[in-house]
């Protein structure tokens, strides 16, 4: 249904990662966004709020910061590598820190499974763009 | 891919729209979001980027707008109708002037017809959500 | 401190409002979207939050409503005047509903007080830039 | 105007950095981030928009990031001090190319000289915020 790796064929220039890598990582970007939006809205609503605080507001973070990483990887006009390279770096601290949360509610909530899931696949998309350099580190997190 | 459906269906309260109807509206934004964000991207690389400059700018509304509008709809908790559905005539009014102007440049540039379908699905999809009396006016509007 | 009318003052063409009432509305619209965030924020830390649940949800939505009609009024060069109008229109109501709700909540909670004066203000900055037919049933929802 | 710091002194718990140079943090990205959407727009309007290219980029990147941050480090009640300092590096480095970019274009073009020096501001403010370890690395980055 997304139409990432469509705008990336028809873009006139060139871009600093391959095509298929780039794609995956801003489809799995903006899709989540979508679900740590609506996991904490979901959160909000159960009986178990108070338990769920750490959790609405690592989703709400984690939707900002991967909805803003989608924008930069969508911009390949004026590609900075070492911002860029910050930018994956904290989105996929913040995913694996937004799964692991939900992680912990996910056997009685079924939407924060869904969204540790998501939130995992997002991180292991960004991990595939990393550098070397900080690749290693990061692959070390997403095993942790 | 996208997992809006899948937070629906695990959301513990009743929500505003058809499952079904609000999932595909959800991801029809995201998408064109995120079309819209390339878009004007690739328009500024072009060489006739002096020709581009109202689709770059209706682009980036349209990016914003759609991104909000995904927003508000992921949010059931605590539904406003009126708000939801103004929010949703701005959104659709914007998409079909996008299509519109990207479809100016859709012969001579492949993400200018990329984007403008992608628009007209997303205000297609918007418009499903719809009370009766705006929609006959929005109907109208995406027929013209 | 902000520059939103400095930037004004620079642009290189004309726009589709007073200057001053455009600047007020653009400062007014991000001030009300941080003061939004930072109360759904504090609002989540509260002892009673389940009693904030529609709080926190109406913050979200005001956050992000009022950030893309910042974005919109801050971009004249396709200034397009029924989306904006619209988008002012659902930006009004959901700033007016969410000082509403702030509101009930503002003698035990300093933030709701501040959060429900912002959007008031943010609301009344919004409707001096509406359009004659509109702004009559806006300014009935003001005083209400 | 802005009421960050109103919001702070409101907050029911405790939070990572010192509430002055916090809501100076804040204000200054989310001015950043108006300031860069309506340079970009500026840019666009310009008789020498092929000339701009890089700039209207750099600006775009520029306001998602500094929105994002400006939400990041309005929400304390789950903070993140590894994630908060990624992207506090990586939205200054933007901030930072954004400025030398404006530079670049502030004699002949004065919403340039306004986002390059607003620029700069907020990269100073966010700086403020930076652990020991990377505030020297960030430090000779904006004496640079």
């Amino acid at each position: 249904m997304a139409h990432a790796r469509a705008m990336l064929d028809t873009y006139p220039g060139e871009f600093g990662f391959p095509a298929e890598d780039l794609a995956a990582a801003i489809e799995a970007c903006i899709d989540c966004a979508q679900t740590c939006t609506a996991c904490a809205d979901a959160c909000l609503a159960e009986d178990d709020v108070v338990e769920l605080r750490r959790c609405i507001s690592v989703d709400l973070n984690c939707a900002d910061l991967c909805a803003t990483t989608s924008r930069l990887l969508s911009r390949q006009t004026d590609y900075d590598p070492t911002v860029t390279q910050r930018t994956l770096e904290a989105c996929i601290r913040l995913c694996v820190a937004c799964a692991a949360e939900c992680e912990k509610h996910a056997h009685h909530h079924k939407h924060c499974a869904v969204c540790a899931e998501v939130c995992r696949a997002c991180a292991k998309a960004c991990t595939d763009l990393l550098n070397d350099e900080v690749e290693q580190e990061m692959r070390a997190l997403l095993g942790g």
